[in-house]
């Protein structure tokens, strides 16, 4: 089988064994906000067509090439669900030589009836092992931070974070970004504008600091990035964090050891999950999959 | 008298009278950010040349042109401070053919000792006729929203909010603001976003509701960006308005409509003040100079 995480701004191709075993994997920049004109059957057999011609026939997409912007429109699918809940609303994609099939998202709604949606990431969250508990809680951190909970083999309910998006915009759109040079992170700042997000006032305040303490010459020019990424992920925390709980971190190395360091700041406990989450999902789904 | 209200983007210009009134008013698009070369004697000619080519010698200039981008530097005075404390710490700018003094701004420091500061602000807040109150409290909103305590005569503490800078980057780096179209101020949905700003949640939560209620066809492209406003101006408010308590607005009158709808929807009441507290402040503070 092969398996594609093809999300806004990448591709990641896995030849899969029987067993889910990955057996090559590649990776390529053209996700969907690079295929122009709608190409995405070119795209597709550009990265994975010798594999079909070699003799595999069944395709499974997930991410944001479901999306409206993306192939083929696969609708949301509600929590809870678990990996054959999503294999059986899987929605097929007109293709010459291979079966292609697309991973739904996932939808929710938050106490307040806000909806609630991923794509990708109910992916990666079938390949973790720990779905498999009574009760775990997963962090997927980026720039649109997803905590789920997961219960018995399913996905029950998630909320979303823009933290990372945030992070970016007030960088580049504020003057808070103005002072920020670049280098390597500044563990020291980042703590601090960690313990700043514990500290009495709202978050429209707290940005505000980042301004007065550089000002002030209480902050580095080359600290402020770390010190901001600090206060947004320690908000982030400390909303998102049941007391005391431990959490599942599915993502990027680095990132997911910044968000240890905030979670085990913010008395929980982090696991940072191997890399392979997406395509043991896409194994996973494959496996229950109806192909033709 | 002349007053010069000098911010980062515009100037405002006023001819006082001895008892403070306005005798003639002009307005330019010179900002020290459009004050190119360090040419701000030229630029201060430009706008009121003519009136010191008359007689009036005696030039007082508030905000950002104080700051370290502006013409000279004028240290920050520590709250608590009112009009005589300002008057008594002004900076002189050396100029030919007037005598020029630059109000500084003021600085204070939160619960957490994280450093605050106004430039320009104070000024407005020394023309307040509610300064001379027992306890008031006065907001200017903007991109940095300033919540000060005045009392009896005194700027006691302040705390400011990022929620109009955010407004805009959100707008213009993010997801959220793909989908937002220009258009009159859509008054159902800022209240709409208000309300969701009282919902259990953080504001990194609900931020991505933008998102996913335009996805979910329960909010209007057309909505989005007036929705986002109303979230944003109701966490500030939330956050800065002590329980039941009279607010005193100073600026532009259309967002300070929108404060005040705010605040009345959470419990407090407001007061829009009238535009003249620059040119007020300016004379208030000018009458106490010691001029050459």
């Amino acid at each position: 089988m092969i398996g594609v995480d093809w999300g806004t701004s990448s591709q990641r191709a896995f030849r899969l064994g029987a067993d889910g075993a990955v057996l090559e994997r590649r990776e390529a920049g053209r996700g969907i906000l690079h295929v122009e004109g709608g190409h995405f059957a070119e795209a597709l057999r550009s990265i994975a067509g010798d594999w079909m011609d070699g003799g595999e026939r069944h395709v499974l997409l997930s991410g944001m090439i479901g999306s409206r912007q993306g192939w083929v429109e696969a609708p949301y699918l509600a929590c809870p669900a678990g990996p054959d809940d999503l294999a059986a609303a899987l929605v097929r994609v007109p293709f010459e030589g291979a079966d292609v099939l697309l991973v739904p998202g996932l939808t929710d709604a938050d106490d307040a009836d806000t909806p609630e949606v991923m794509r990708g990431e109910e992916t990666q969250l079938a390949g973790l092992p720990s779905l498999l508990e009574e009760d775990a809680l997963a962090c997927l951190p980026g720039s649109h931070s997803k905590w789920a909970r997961l219960a018995d083999g399913r996905i029950t309910a998630f909320r979303t974070y823009l933290s990372g998006e945030m992070f970016a915009a007030l960088r580049s759109g504020t003057i808070l970004g103005r002072m920020m040079t670049e280098g390597p992170m500044a563990e020291d700042a980042f703590d601090r504008g960690v313990a700043r997000s514990g500290e009495p006032g709202h978050l429209l305040h707290h940005v505000f600091g980042v301004r007065t303490l550089g000002l002030m010459h209480r902050l580095e020019d080359a600290d402020s990035a770390a010190y901001l990424s600090g206060l947004l992920i320690g908000h982030e925390v400390r909303a998102a964090l049941p007391t005391g709980r431990l959490v599942h971190l599915v993502g990027a190395a680095s990132l997911c050891g910044l968000y240890a360091r905030v979670i085990e700041a913010c008395g929980g406990s982090a696991v940072v999950e191997d890399s392979e989450a997406a395509s043991r999902g896409l194994a996973r789904i494959g496996r229950a999959a109806k192909w033709d």
